[in-house]
């Protein structure tokens, strides 16, 4: 900020002019080196572009910049400016987005050069470094994903690779100061407290089999863990392909690298002797009862509620059960739909702002109606929140913020101003319910029911994880799965079973 | 939320009837005192009202319910539900505005009530008593305002109450997880961290005397606590009236009780033979030089820009010199202005939701633009946001979100999308800027310019506080002079001249 025009507003030495403008950093560098001597390097970190209009650009005083001060740094570290710009989400940039932007600064200096951009594929990491593009790739969301990436490549075990599917869900929990979660790796922020090694798990502490039904996220990630403790495992899906939710939301619009939760696992599944997939295999009661399995894991998912229940209603919404009324599950699953559309997102995150982008590009007038003041609120955390209500805006989608559905008759919408309880009404051939879910329980609860034949079948557990247990994110599926496998055979006997940071007080200075 | 039709949807024993409904709330209750006996009370607190349409009445279930438990606790802590209704600001309430959804609570028990109000009235809480209404008076936020109201009460020092105005600055600090701040207590929070007692003060360390120059928040609290510590106090106000900007912000609509900041110091100061106030006194270089304090203090505002600059710009709107271009102070000054009156709003706090409502009710159409998606977006923390963009609407004050004013070109204002950067005109007759404030240092930095003259006079020290130094809330004004009175001549060697709280790492379950 100091160096930019729009700031720095100084007369002296220190302001006008681009180099004087620069003068404070040049001299912040040079002090550092002094200080150092050739004890350790000085790497300097330097924004090259800040995406606005009127801001620094990359072929502009950006690109000055750096040739101002090109040997000056032991090491330099370029980036485009802004959290939400440098580490942009999959559904909006590819891998590789900041290239463009940096790409210059290898010509115009000698010294190394290391950037960022999601970089998760190491062809391409490798072809960076032999164009001269970059010396060093920088990767802190697929080092969250996977740890053991430099070391995967070394050992050429490229398809071990947990590939970070650029959700950003690492970046909400860290805004939400909570332990660090990451869709892709459940050990992530369970390395201390837990234990949990991102490669490592303890071998199996019984020969007990284990059925999974629903290869979703979470009983994905259950087998997978499991097979790589040594049990054996079958899963059986009900649908004709895996993968679960992912499967149908990594098909909407900019969410296809989501499929790698569910490529990754079944890539490593296929690998093992302990692991049977099976697909079209609806399973009952009965059917579980011969399958002579000692643990059942049911990870059956949740389901999109049709009828406004949420946030905002706990009772049914008005004309809800009109034919006219659906749930992103029929979207997903390919119900054909008449415009205009009008979405209620009493949600939040993704659903409802990545569903008008569909039915906008399927060719439907769409009207999203939402409680909260923002579209897509929720994405603050994962900084997609101006680009979503951005590209809503490009797409000329009506967004009534700060109202919420209130009835349906046919294809009147009757919403309610949060504010003022005032009504209005708007005309719609279709009603969308984002609003929450409720979990696929069934299975779970008439195993429950039969104890006796439980216990004759020689079955010691029944559990349900995921969504089917509580609907939530991918990656507190994933997360459960994994926990499940961690568990299994385990003693547990601790209340809180995780290391804490206990605060002492202590009245000093 | 267990007794209300619109969350319980059980069929069993506890669902259904209201007497069911109020079933699990009665056992509890009954538990509680079978597990005490008669070693302790069992209270039992319960919000007779939500204020909302489709929930709890008073006069409905809320009084059913009470009736149903009547004799079962030993107290009824009665009230109205959520804290934005239970602690609801001067600005949209009055004392006692919870009596008459809790007064019926004393008709259907014999047991003793208490309930709160924002009662800080010595006169009214007697007649509550009196009146047979409440047994017992309860008051969170007049104890943080002054927690020696009960004793002041007992020894007949009404003067001497600090009267709670009701602004929730505390309830803002303690949303924001930050040490508790009130306007009119600058040692709440302070108590253990410095160890400042509300009431008392250590003794002048010194027969130095103090010149204040401005009897704004800072300064007259800074008078106060220096009288109350035995100095000698000298405070020279520049305008006609006393009390700088909450003499001015009291004015405005709904916040009338901000003057008590003003009123209490006032009142104090007058009782002291220490204390000299002088209004229409506006000092200059020379006539600091010539009084003979060893202290300077300058307390002497700030003022609020006129050019837009703020959060969103960092240089002058264009157009912003315009002689239709006005700030909050010459509104408050008494400016008179030609609608329509466009106000832009990137402050967030209460300012610019405020003068859209005096505006309105001079008479004039007005539009409210703020790069904000709320109104008075700011005011969450203080729990009037909902109240305030609701009157707006009701008021039909446009509301124009998500925008920033980028340039004024007579009677036509251009407006810049945060979302999209697209522009937009509004014409109007009168632009108000809403934006950021500059401390009025000229006399400060005058004195500093003249260290052998200072020297001359034997003047020791010349500070400034309150806005003059930092703009910010009155409760950091209030603060800062406090602060300043605890400080002087005492020795001051830590770096952090704070207890703190400091975090053991210990690795237990």
């Amino acid at each position: 900020q100091f160096m930019l025009l729009r700031y720095n507003q100084r007369t002296d030495e220190y302001g006008g002019s681009l180099r004087n403008r620069v003068r404070l950093f040049q001299e912040l560098i040079e002090d550092a080196k002094t200080a150092v001597g050739d004890t350790m390097a000085v790497v300097v970190r330097f924004a090259v572009d800040e995406l606005r209009t009127d801001g620094l650009r990359f072929d502009e005083e950006g690109r000055d910049i750096v040739e101002l001060l090109a040997e000056l740094p032991d090491l330099w570290d370029v980036n485009i400016a802004e959290w939400e710009n440098d580490s942009q989400t999959s559904r909006f940039a590819e891998e590789g987005y900041q290239e463009k932007y940096i790409s210059f600064v290898k010509h115009v200096t000698t010294k190394p050069v290391v950037s960022v951009g999601r970089y998760t594929s190491p062809d391409r990491m490798v072809s960076l470094i032999n164009g001269g593009v970059l010396d060093m790739i920088g990767a802190a969301r697929p080092s969250i994903a996977d740890p053991f990436l430099p070391k995967k490549i070394e050992e050429g075990r490229i398809e071990d690779i947990r590939e970070c599917i650029g959700c950003n869900i690492c970046v909400a929990w860290d805004i939400l100061a909570a332990p660090m979660r990451c869709t892709q790796n459940p050990t992530k922020g369970e390395e201390w407290r837990k234990g949990w090694h991102p490669e490592r798990i303890d071998k199996k502490a019984s020969d007990s089999t284990v059925l999974i039904v629903g290869a979703g996220p979470a009983g994905l990630e259950a087998a997978r863990a499991l097979t790589q403790r040594g049990y054996e495992v079958t899963v059986a899906e009900a649908r004709q392909e895996l993968g679960g939710r992912v499967a149908m939301e990594s098909r909407l619009p900019g969410l296809s690298a989501w499929s790698r939760v569910r490529d990754y696992r079944v890539f490593q599944l296929r690998q093992k002797a302990n692991a049977q997939l099976y697909t079209s295999s609806k399973l009952g009661v009965n059917d579980i009862l011969e399958m002579g399995a000692q643990h059942i894991v049911i990870a059956t998912g949740a389901c999109w509620r049709r009828d406004g229940v949420g946030r905002t209603h706990q009772a049914a919404v008005p004309g809800s059960l009109s034919d006219n009324v659906f749930s992103p599950d029929d979207i997903m699953g390919g119900q054909m739909v008449e415009g205009p559309v009008l979405i209620f997102d009493d949600d939040h995150y993704f659903m409802g702002g990545v569903l008008a982008e569909k039915l906008k590009s399927d060719g439907h007038a769409v009207t999203l109606v939402t409680p909260a003041s923002k579209v897509s609120q929720w994405t603050e955390f994962t900084l997609e929140q101006k680009r979503i209500q951005a590209r809503l805006i490009e797409l000329n989608i009506d967004i009534v913020t700060d109202h919420s559905v209130v009835k349906v008759e046919n294809d009147v919408v009757t919403v309610r101003c949060e504010y003022t309880g005032r009504n209005q009404q708007i005309n719609v051939a279709t009603v969308i319910m984002v609003t929450s879910r409720l979990p696929n329980d069934t299975l779970y609860f008439s195993l429950l029911a039969e104890p006796k034949q439980l216990q004759v079948a020689g079955i010691q557990t029944v559990k349900r994880i995921g969504d089917c247990y509580g609907p939530a994110t991918i990656a507190a599926a994933v997360y459960e799965g994994h926990r499940y496998a961690r568990e299994l055979d385990e003693p547990f006997d601790n209340e809180i079973d995780f290391l804490r940071e206990l605060t002492e007080l202590s009245s000093e200075y």
